[in-house]
């Protein structure tokens, strides 16, 4: 689709812009962070929550879906809109990463890759031709491109062999795409070298995708190694396209994406720290599952307006997870999401206003290791 | 408190009645379904969502919440209301039943009993009065006295010493309550024999308690043994005096009850078998975990209005309980609660304007073996 992107405003001191994707599904205010429902569910939260949270596009996992509940399955049933009762935008990630990182006995060959499902241990077998073809079926507004994420450190040569792969497939993705009405995003990879990662994306911008992704971070570098890795590739991307930030999620992260200018990020992180009874505040994370807790009569986040803050205490929601009550997930998870969505807001206002840097410094102190 | 209950309407062709019991956090109309929170929460739902399903008295349970988080607790706490932000009628359950069924090396005595907690083994001793007391520090608008069930089956002799201690601790409760903001309800016991329940009951009633629930009963006995011992109790206790089933929550067995005097009832039923993927529907019950409904656009009960079958379908709540997603969960249970309140608020509707025998003609049909 052309003129789905749109740059509305940029901070004259950092590469922070403010922008809107269009999709067949309504309009994304970028900088945006989009929550993870890996099998057409964003843990614990129904799709009214997500709503009212204000999410505007949620990501779907393509080998997820593919094995439960198969993506012709999800197109019989009108697509994974319909199907799980959502009406905004979704991307689906591509499944490369889960392929390499959930299966056994994977193979990666030129054509795709071959592995056991880590369900019941049937053989599958992706190629880059395939995944766009499932995506389709489940008719997300963005599609992802299969790449092969190499594991952090990996040899030079490797990093390389596999780069080479993940570009080969780019173009059989973007030569087998046929929905119109879904945006394909290619994906940027190339280690943790930042030469290697300049001329990744030179290559890969010169493919008409419909925005780009860059993969392969946070898998357990250092956060300055990914942000130099940021600072090599984000320049070579057309500017006029959105580029997406994969499996990022913690504040501080997301602040320092967007100043390096980045549209879109995903990840687990919001419910993922949930089960470990961990919640996101102004002053930094609370593990609220914590004893200390026990009598607290304060919110979740004192500064929080959310449902759940407006409504439960702290020794509340602390009982819940230690008496491994449900709910005490789902009020951690809702204002999890809470709290990194108003934040999103915050950061578009303030790059239109250009009032960025001061958000940026205010959320460098939000992720400190101290608790309160 | 005086003058708690008030019988609004009476069904001439059956011992159904509908009222009204006045607490300190409002009115229940009766009859009414109690959820169950057993842990200071009915399992997957949110307090928002009780009110939503017009939920008006729920459940909580002395003996969990004495373990955890402990009945001091949450009186500094504010009490179960605060402590939950729940701001409807709570009646809490003694315990003992949970005593019994879950704790390992109990011994009962003439004045309590003594037992290991199931969740550290530490040892715990819980007597009439102290249950009087822990429920005043828990706050509740209702409060259960200590009882002791017999298991079924149980030999005569066992069953008449049970009943002894039953009502002796009933006594001592009654003596130890001092909150006047609280509601005490005796339990008659009596095994599965007619003439012993009519004697419990009888003697039970010449106390002075607010209400009073049948206990041991729906504990592996025929329905109709079930009924048979509400024949014989009910008729023995004060009319003006709200009756409570306890344990109970299947359609048939709420509508049956009802037609033998029941006010209240509780069950953990709607949110057991959602976790066994079932749901209640006007056509009986549809276990909609079954492959066969991996297709099935329908709502859970296409009759049904609630807020989970006008927006999800069989197929999308199939996939999240396959899948293991806890939205399944949290979908069917809200469902099935609904389908109880409305099933209750029909019944009330009905006695008041004399069309009750209609109603407990199509609640007979609702719980057929059939699937549909
Ligand atoms: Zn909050
Ligand atoms: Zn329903």
């Amino acid at each position: 689709m052309d003129g789905a992107f749109e740059v509305l405003a940029r901070d004259p001191a950092s590469g922070a812009r403010a922008g809107r994707l269009h999709t067949a599904h309504g309009v994304v205010e970028t900088p945006a962070f989009m929550p993870v429902g890996t099998q057409a569910s964003v843990k614990t939260l129904s799709s009214e929550e997500l709503e009212e949270l204000g999410a505007s596009m949620i990501l779907g996992n393509t080998y997820h879906l593919y094995l439960r509940p198969g993506a012709g399955r999800v197109a019989e049933l009108g697509g994974l809109h319909r199907f799980m009762a959502w009406s905004g935008s979704i991307l689906t990630d591509s499944g490369g990463f889960q392929v390499l990182s959930l299966t056994a006995l994977r193979r990666v060959d030129e054509e795709g890759v071959t592995f056991r499902s880590h369900l019941d241990g049937s053989t599958h077998r992706l190629t880059p031709e395939g995944v766009v073809h499932l995506q389709e079926l489940l008719g997300s507004d963005v599609a992802m491109v299969l790449d092969e994420c190499p594991p952090y450190p990996s040899p030079p040569e490797e990093v390389e062999a596999s780069l080479r792969r993940t570009e080969r497939w780019a173009e059989i993705a973007l030569a087998s795409h046929r929905r119109d009405d879904q945006l394909l995003f290619g994906i940027v990879q190339g280690g943790m070298e930042a030469g290697v990662r300049r001329r990744a994306a030179r290559a890969l911008g010169k493919l008409e995708f419909d925005g780009y992704g860059i993969g392969g971070l946070s898998i357990g570098e250092p956060k300055e190694t990914m942000y130099r890795m940021l600072e090599a590739s984000v320049p070579e991307l057309p500017p006029a396209r959105p580029r997406y930030l994969m499996g990022v999620g913690s504040p501080d992260a997301l602040v320092e994406g967007v100043a390096r200018g980045i549209d879109l990020f995903d990840s687990v992180l919001p419910t993922r720290v949930a089960r470990h009874g961990t919640v996101l505040t102004r002053r930094g994370p609370v593990t609220v599952r914590n004893a200390r807790y026990a009598s607290d009569e304060r919110p979740l986040d004192p500064s929080c307006d959310c449902r759940v803050c407006r409504r439960y205490s702290r020794a509340y929601v602390r009982h819940l997870l230690n008496a491994g009550e449900i709910l005490g997930l789902r009020l951690c998870s809702y204002h999890n999401l809470h709290v990194l969505l108003r934040l999103m807001e915050e950061v578009r206002a303030a790059i239109r206003q250009g009032t960025f840097a001061e958000v940026r410094r205010a959320a460098a102190a939000l992720f400190p290791r101290r608790q309160e």
